[in-house]
């Protein structure tokens, strides 16, 4: 099933149809750095003009060739892009590279796959930016790019660029880079399942607009951090005017956020929402000891930076802890009497009189055991800038802080004012992360803390599907989870005032009465609570009768609401990803909070319980302020069920039931409603998503 | 009353205390910059071995001099201090800047701070780093400060160097700067009152950890804020660890962060988290034309970085709207057919083929009536690094882009990877704020987009103090709570069983039964609700009687909890704030969800009104989703009574109803408790805090 890709990362020969001698065109970029590797292989230049190029006779056509060629790449004019394919094909090639843009669409960009695919090669774009390996000094980029252990892939050429130069100011390279362009062979996932098992990849990096088959990209990227090579994920986060950009950009079809955020969890990458987050996590995942928990140290020369750093580091959710009276009376051995030995610890101008009590502090905060990690903030770095005598002894020292992390195995992580001092660079040889704004610093600590403390979820098989639905209506959607398994309350649907009358005296007074056949039944008056005795029911119908004409009528035993918490739980059906299961505050306050969890469905009841102890809201279920313990289990168990059923029927695009009461004992629904897929399935969903 | 600072800022003389020929000596750094200014003052070097040093001869004493001195910078060992400030003040000094540390803590400080005061002096420090004004070419500073339009104020060394470095990148320079160190004398509202009527600033840049007397610091920045100068202050925000920091580092009497949050709202000034976020705030207040709402165009070439930056615009707030036919068509006129003409545009290469359409483009935006600011993303700067033929275009194209903000008077605000190319400073000149990251970019937008919506919510003055408290008990809480004008349930207190029965026949039944005495009610089962009878009421009382043995009982009429909302109001009084008035959603959901707005007290009504609209839950109150529509009118009004009265008790720490049930007509408290000041005001109260 794995198909070969070495011919794409270390062809033994490259052709580059389209070069050019012109220094503007991509032509000439790409065949200037293809000729750095003739020594790794054999290179042809290929321009229908002929002529010298770079120094380089130019064929014409790739049918002037004596033998096969392994990789083509192509920069030619949109017409010529299929014929300049099909000759690629004819000459042998294993795999080609499309820079050209197929701007004809989603048509033109499957045939071109189809035709490689079956001819036994890959075919890489089109639309794309080229490809990078340093280990084959392979270089088919627009751009220079550094040689490092970090494998980039990205759907945007320009996002690319600038996560490149990111990557360099923090002395960071790649081993590979591929821009995918729109995918019309090669996907995300096909080439994250290689990178897997690359040697020279330490970590991946993704920029990516369209996630094709979104569960097996969940699982290349879950691979992919089972064998130790995490995975930090750039993409958009919603909004209509991202996925605007998105669709005109690749055509992509768009995925919710909260199903990708979903994915996410599943194969438990990090993602990120900026070019800058991704480099500073990858400093983070890649440089220094992997960070076990959330309790951080500061130090710093001054006094200033250590209180600004200690309030980040609080709002990004780290802890900064008091230290034991035994480590502050170790920092106070070797600091000056003005220094504050407690966390933050100020040195006070100790770093001033002599630099390496730094260090000695370093080694007590690392080896105290009272902290996870600490960081250096402030100043640091910038020593060398009063005068060359401080220079050496700040690198040395920078040199010493790494050696002291690496054999602590705790991470140091640095902000320095002074990002481009030797000192920094030395830090960052040391292994050391170094950022130059220290919510940058306590933020990629507060992520990588997190990412400590869960496990991936996993990625789910879906179930068989289920006979498709009939009945999209109240009792249909309430019938169908019944079945499934979630509980309800007593509830019949009538036609008339004297069927309502006959119902609530069969369930038991005190009913509630809605209308049917309205999505947001509370927004029109269509419910009514809390009717005591055929009088009051027999207002209330009169009075829907009038003003809402509904199609028919529920009449349900009234639940003891002040008893419980509402939840919403639901599950929605994502066109890339699949069923994505939520859980949030229900009722009124779904909206009005946003406090929603979700997992790629069908979830299991242990990890529905477990979003639900993830919502911010949890403590009301869990008797905060004296309040009852309600049942979370039953309250899983509904949503584990739900999103069983949502997995079976694709033809759903949305189940809901909003509320949930959760009470002391038992989860009942108090209300249901299936949405069917419809046929553009672009459409945004407006999922509310977790903060 | 304003004393006269132009001795400090603008001397006609100036003497170095500690002046030294070791470089690396703050004395030595000082004396340096000090003889830079030589052309526009008289500079005596003093040291106590005489001698030379760089170049001039050093006095020993300021006795020496043959005539006044009017700036005394002092660098001395800690234990000379005051015989040097005596020595200043004995050769006529004017303003005294003291470098060197006073370590004994604040007695000595204000002891120092008294002599220059009485002596018709002003002192800056101790423990501070020094003073520059560019226009008089005043630089008596350890580190070279760029000249510039920006007031910088400081309370610590290091991060006003942190600052200017920032500001340097960024192409902004300082008019004025000072460190406060310990603030004996001057303090930071006495500097901005001043910088409100200086000519060469345009905005003010702060670094506080203590505020002295914080209402003249909200009094002082808001009449800066008046003056046309815009005030944006970095502080610590809250958390334990930061309060440590703080407390070593200056001493400082530390605020809560909601005190602070509500000075800020009162003075109309930006509070910000990092040194990076300050100049980034501080560039777009400077630039740009003012914005004047948060609709945002985004234009790139190439689609991937419109995507993102439409992402992180909706998650800081920002709309980025779809444009009307017109405009697209607009758009279209001089696009290529590949670019995308909708929001986010993206010129798909077409800024390559032709940079002019970058400023075409964003005429385009910029005057059409749909958006309020355009934001440049991605690549543009970076087109002189492929090959020098396109950096002359370049750099005209930047040149143009801000002379079309400034004529169409509306902000453009450029992100480019390449911050530092001449495009990126031809921008800067242009009147363009530029960002290397994108999220910096949308952040700041999303910042002032918010200021334009809002209006500074005022200073109050304190009302007189009332005769102090002397009942602390629940009935003393409510019976002047009552007396205020805020609303109650009826209510008795009683002792006995029988007693509450009594009560509980005159209120009516149900009830609610509370066990008086302690802080949490509900989390030790201290409250029973909806008591139906005088049995419920017994089996209540015996029960809490057996497991609490309360010192008393409270009977109270039962509210109709389901009709309303309940809310917290109350009040705190912050040692440098004074009363402090927040409201926030109540009873269980406080603590869980967080939605707290502050505000300085005493609030009016209309402020009262203000803060509960802002509040992320006010649609609770709104009729949200079918719901009734609360009475706003009555919880504003109890609200504006309860932070009155707070403002006449400054021995009652804190004062709150929790919780205040607002019903669709009145507003009613069915909790109350005050708290009385402790000894120690420096302690933490937990202040839950507006996010």
């Amino acid at each position: 099933m794995t198909r070969d890709l070495r011919p794409l990362f270390a062809p033994e020969s490259v052709a580059i149809v389209g070069a050019s001698g012109d220094p503007r065109k991509w032509g000439n970029w790409l065949a200037g750095r293809a000729l750095r590797g003739e020594h790794r292989r054999t290179v042809y230049l290929i321009n229908r003009g002929g002529g010298e190029i770079l120094g380089r006779r130019a064929l014409r056509s790739l049918r002037e060739l004596d033998g096969p060629v392994e990789l083509v790449i192509v920069t030619v004019p949109e017409a010529a892009l299929e014929l300049a394919v099909d000759d690629a094909l004819a000459a042998g090639a294993k795999a080609i590279v499309v820079i050209s843009a197929g701007t004809d669409g989603a048509g033109r960009d499957a045939a071109l796959g189809t035709v490689v695919r079956e001819a036994g090669a890959v075919l890489v774009g089109p639309n794309c930016l080229g490809v990078f390996d340093a280990e084959a000094e392979l270089e088919l980029a627009s751009n220079d790019l550094p040689s490092g252990s970090v494998a980039l892939i990205s759907q945007s050429g320009n996002l690319a660029l600038e996560i490149a130069l990111l990557a360099q100011e923090a002395g960071l390279g790649f081993s590979r880079f591929l821009s995918l362009g729109n995918q019309a062979d090669v996907t995300a996932a096909e080439i994250i399942e290689t990178l897997a098992a690359h040697d020279g990849t330490e970590a991946i990096a993704l920029y990516i607009e369209d996630f094709r088959d979104g569960r097996a990209f969940a699982r290349a990227t879950a691979s992919a951090e089972a064998a130790g090579k995490p995975v930090v994920l750039l993409t958009t986060s919603g909004g209509e005017a991202a996925a605007r950009a998105l669709r005109s950009h690749t055509g992509a079809l768009v995925s919710d956020t909260a199903a990708i955020d979903a994915a996410c969890a599943a194969a438990g990458i990090e993602r990120v929402s900026s070019p800058r987050q991704l480099i500073d996590v990858v400093q983070g995942l890649i440089r220094s000891p992997t960070l076990r928990g959330r309790r951080l140290a500061i130090m710093g020369d001054g006094g200033g930076h250590g209180g600004i750093a200690a309030s980040l580091a609080a709002a990004a959710g780290l802890e900064v802890p008091e230290l034991s009276l035994g480590t502050v009376a170790a920092l106070r051995e070797h600091l000056p009497d003005t220094a504050t030995c407690t966390n933050p610890v100020d040195l006070a101008g100790g770093g001033e009189q002599d630099i390496v009590n730094f260090e000695r502090t370093a080694r007590t905060l690392l080896g105290c055991g009272e902290v996870d990690a600490v960081l250096l903030t402030g100043y640091f770095g910038g020593y060398g800038e009063y005068s060359d005598v401080f220079t050496d002894p700040e690198v040395t020292t920078a040199t010493a802080l790494g050696e002291v992390a690496a054999s602590a195995q705790r991470p140091l992580y640095a902000q320095t004012m002074y990002a481009g001092s030797p000192a920094a660079d030395a830090l960052r040889r040391g292994g050391v992360p170094v950022y130059r704004a220290v919510e940058h610093a306590t933020d990629a600590l507060a992520r990588l803390a997190a990412r400590a403390s869960r496990q991936p979820q996993g990625v789910p098989a879906l179930p068989a599907p289920a006979t498709p639905v009939s009945d999209w209506g109240y009792d249909g959607a309430r019938t169908m989870m019944a079945a499934a398994g979630v509980r309800f309350v007593g509830q019949r649907t009538v036609g008339s005032l004297a069927a309502a009358q006959v119902a609530a005296a069969q369930i038991g007074y005190p009913v509630a009465l809605k209308a049917l056949g309205r999505l947001h039944k509370s927004d029109a008056g269509g419910v009514r609570l809390d009717l005591a005795g055929p009088e009051a029911l027999a207002a209330a119908f009169t009075n829907m009768a009038g003003s809402l004409k509904p199609e028919a009528y529920s009449v349900e035993a009234m639940a003891p609401l002040s008893d419980g918490v509402e939840l919403l739980i639901g599950s929605r059906w994502d066109a890339r990803f699949g069923p994505v299961a939520l859980v949030g505050l229900g009722g009124v306050y779904t909206e009005v909070l946003h406090d929603v969890v979700v997992a790629l469905g069908p979830v299991t009841m242990s990890l529905a319980e477990k979003m639900l102890r993830s919502l911010r809201s949890f403590p009301l279920l869990d008797g905060v302020r004296g309040g009852p313990v309600l049942d979370t289990a039953a309250a899983a168990a509904a949503l584990a069920s739900l999103s069983g059923l949502a997995g079976a029927h694709p033809e759903i695009a949305e189940l809901e039931i909003n509320p949930l009461l959760v009470l002391p004992e038992g989860a009942f629904g108090l209300d249901a409603r299936i949405v069917p897929a419809d046929t553009d399935p672009r459409r945004d969903r407006g999922l509310p998503v977790h903060r």
